[in-house]
């Protein structure tokens, strides 16, 4: 069973070039319980079966479409063949819509302990409890098949940042080899797969690894090796440039991205998928997007503010509490205040492509992106008065 | 504005002694909107203006029908005056179910630094950041009206256990000279006070204290200083005694307790209201309450345990989750564990009281005990199998 990915329509860059895109992707399923995902959209990031604080409820709620999980994480707590006997990802953490699992390659560079990397796979110790591993691509792909994700990634190399061009190529080089290894490895009938493109901030390699992938029958594709240090110029800079080496009848993933005004940007770059822990991880750390732009909720200035985070979100958290009673919790490490920040952050991060994918149909995204800044940039430069 | 309090039914205990009640509690509310309480009731511990890691929401799905808040806590963050401007604790947590406020007198004994008791009241420092504080009984009211509660408890002096007759003596004195401070104290038109009445493990002391402090004009009674070291037994003993001291046709409180078989044996014994922290702090801890008993979640037992926490439970984490996938968040540090824990210990302490009202208005009281034991022993006894 095969995806279906229909573009609504598509917006020239100021370069002339077709890059913004609102589409429908239609994924077959389990059991033929077909998942329709309006793109562009943002995946929430639930790396060991749970995105943390929310419940699968509240996912729904928010209108999250995709989820992702980590297969290093699931692979090492609790196995990736428990999670299948318990009946496959999707049961086990209660989710009915469709999951996105990485390769678990990032994990192992990024991550664990030593890993030591040669043609074959990697090796890397567990950053639980230090215990050996071994991933392979074929490996990567057993564990994804096990999990029985709806979107599957091709284990790839992604080098660090910075690196040299020959560890660029290097890397770029293995990533391909290891994707052909991959496809070799068959899936379960609703699981699709992406290929994933390395090639650092080098555009000829960028060119080069984006036709070597392109020409293996993935399902969709995405941009790896970008936002792992770089300033986000030039991860914007570069994502401008790769998005359109990609096929446009297909979907387009960019890898780990980002902060609200780099989704503006890849979007407007021509990118359809993006996934990100930042407002998770941003929300643990007391630090809220708004439609005014980015709030510390510990800020002593809220200690008395009764109004709410953001006027113009639905979410339960600003219809329900203030600034005030957000920052309580914050300063007290209440439970509470993780779960209610990650569900105020989660729904500015979907509802920004909600708005983008709306202003995209209408034809009307530079506007759109122009009112977006202003109001962006009302809490930096003091104007609410809040 | 007066409570109401109309009983439906009271059972005899085996010493002929009227004893476990149903009845109905009416609390005027905030602007003349009323609250229903059906008691035997638990009521949810929310110390800091939230019940840790649950919504208000959630409290309301669950069917809590009263939250208790911390004077202490709330006193010292983020301080009374300051929940007051903000519209009240009820506004401030969200929350318009009633809410029942402690005096601040246990904790600080019991929490705070070293602690200076006169007659006048009580010098201590604080747990956050060792400032040092006083109360008084005139200030706990003060505090209390602040924070806008719809119960307001009495300033009392709870005796440490093990204490000596003497010493026991002396705190009970005082907290009948304090409850006649505190009554001086005028509360909004909302707010009704409950008396607390000491006297330790004995018997002759709890007599007095109880005709002491039901000769003054209280709304309610609460049985303090039970629950605070002594084994569960001498605990239920003294309950038992102490219960039938106070007047029958007023809400009878017994503070801090207790574990599951502790509310039942103090229904049994003549109490109307509860409340403890266990169910969420056990909950954090993975410790969780079920029809078939205790469930340490951690318990690698469980490691492959696809079946539901408790069959019986209708709660979000019953109905959803497996003891696999509980087992796999508690074990991996994630949020999600002490909330979903958390939800389901409260469903099953809320469920328990709301069963126990049943069997008292359908007079099979002792029935329902006798079966709440055999299923309580199942997880105990390994018949359960799991």
């Amino acid at each position: 069973m095969a995806l279906k990915f229909e573009i609504e329509k598509t917006l020239p860059g100021a370069d002339g070039v077709p890059r913004a895109r609102a589409a429908r992707l239609t994924l077959p399923g389990i059991g033929g319980k077909s998942h329709e995902v309006l793109t562009p959209c943002f995946m929430p990031v639930g790396t060991a079966g749970t995105v943390k604080g929310v419940t699968t409820g509240e996912l729904r709620e928010m209108k999250a479409q995709v989820v992702l999980g980590n297969t290093y994480h699931l692979y090492l707590r609790p196995g990736h063949e428990r999670v299948e006997r318990l009946g496959g990802l999707h049961r086990f953490m209660a989710y009915d819509g469709p999951i996105l699992t990485d390769s678990g390659g990032f994990q192992v560079f990024s991550m664990a302990g030593l890993n030591k990397i040669d043609d074959e796979g990697v090796t890397f110790q567990s950053h639980i409890d230090g215990s050996r591993h071994r991933f392979t691509p074929e490996l990567s792909m057993e564990i994804q098949r096990s999990l029985g994700s709806d979107i599957v990634m091709a284990f790839d190399q992604c080098p660090p940042y910075p690196a040299t061009r020959d560890e660029v190529m290097a890397a770029m080089r293995r990533t391909r080899r290891w994707a052909e290894r991959g496809l070799k490895i068959e899936l379960k009938p609703h699981q699709q797969r992406f290929g994933i493109f390395q090639g650092g901030l080098y555009e000829d390699l960028r060119v080069e690894s984006a036709r070597e992938i392109t020409e293996l029958p993935f399902d969709g594709f995405a941009i790896g090796g970008l936002s792992i240090g770089e300033t986000p110029e030039l991860m914007q800079k570069m994502a401008h440039f790769a998005a359109p080496l990609l096929p446009s009848d297909k979907p387009r993933y960019l890898m780990g991205v980002g902060r609200p005004e780099d989704l503006v940007e890849c979007v407007r770059g021509g990118v359809d998928m993006f996934d990100c822990v930042m407002p998770t991880r941003n929300a643990r750390n007391g630090q809220l997007f708004t439609s005014q732009g980015k709030v510390n909720i510990k800020n002593a200035r809220y200690t008395d503010d009764s109004s709410a985070l953001d006027a113009d979100c639905p979410c339960e958290t600003c219809q329900l509490y203030s600034k005030a009673y957000l920052r309580h919790l914050f300063v007290s490490n209440e439970l509470l205040s993780a779960r209610l920040n990650s569900v105020h952050n989660l729904t500015f991060y979907l509802r920004l492509m909600t708005a983008m994918r709306a202003a995209i149909l209408e034809n009307r995204l530079d506007d759109w992106v122009k009112t977006f800044y202003t109001k962006w940039n009302t809490e930096k430069s003091g104007v609410s008065g809040t």
